[in-house]
């Protein structure tokens, strides 16, 4: 499961500049964050992929389950990771060019079929399902024990140049 | 904005016995976490509000304002408490009494409307929509500086009884 031949290089978010790099969710420079890095899916040109393993304190009210909240925050960080990196191959150029094109959540729908056990490392993944000039669309899927616990969908929005 | 007549009252996750009181999210018992509180809006028996403010690091990926995982999670736990309060009304039951109803989300949906900005205390709202036996439907928003922030919809279902 947690093989991915793309992990030994730059992670998407590995490419944000400084002013971007305090996101709680994925900044590098954030010491209080989840970190979370993404990467393309081993020789898919349309699919990413990360990694997380949760803290016992992630708890949901359920003992024994992570929590949905903090599932939805890494799906959300690792959705805007991909669209990053959608975004610069749209627009032929390469992730560390500037300015850098930094892309929000305009919308997430998750859908929570299964509890997430604790002890196993999770896997995000994400498939790009559509991108145009400011917008792309993804599937989005949390994988733990081999089993699809979330699905999900996203749109994210590259945010408009300034500063 | 920040009035709440109802908040000198027990808040709905004080309610949860100590199995069910460590969750990141709203869990009386998790030092780590981010302690969410619901009430009853004021004199309204179908909606229901809570407060909370981030702390610095909890920025998005753009300076300055929240990050959206943490709204994800907040509005999340905001949910499930309202889900609780509704679900021992219907089933004509004080919120203390045992076996507890756990409410966990089966679908949360998040549009983000405008980017939620850091030096105010955010207002998590929900509109309970629909109760059946073990469903409830809820509407949600964040206001932030008065200002809706994100919509969201949410369907969380009775966990079954065991243990």
């Amino acid at each position: 499961m947690i093989q991915n031949k793309n992990m030994n290089t730059k992670a998407f978010q590995e490419y944000y500049p400084e002013t971007f790099s305090h996101c709680f969710g994925c900044g590098s420079s954030n010491p209080h964050g989840l970190h979370i890095k993404s990467y393309w899916h081993n020789d898919s040109d349309n699919e990413t992929v990360a990694f997380y393993s949760p803290q016992p304190y992630h708890t949901g009210g359920y003992p024994g389950f992570v929590y949905g909240g903090l599932i939805a925050a890494i799906l959300d960080c690792h959705g805007n990771g991909t669209a990053a990196a959608a975004g610069y191959r749209f627009h032929r150029r390469d992730m560390d060019s500037l300015p850098a094109l930094r892309y929000v959540t305009a919308s997430l729908q998750l859908n929570f079929l299964k509890p997430t056990p604790f002890g196993v490392i999770l896997e995000l993944r994400a498939k790009i399902t559509e991108v145009t000039e400011r917008k792309v669309w993804m599937e989005l899927w949390l994988v733990a024990d081999d089993v699809i616990r979330v699905k999900a969908k996203m749109l994210s929005v590259l945010l408009p140049e300034k500063k």
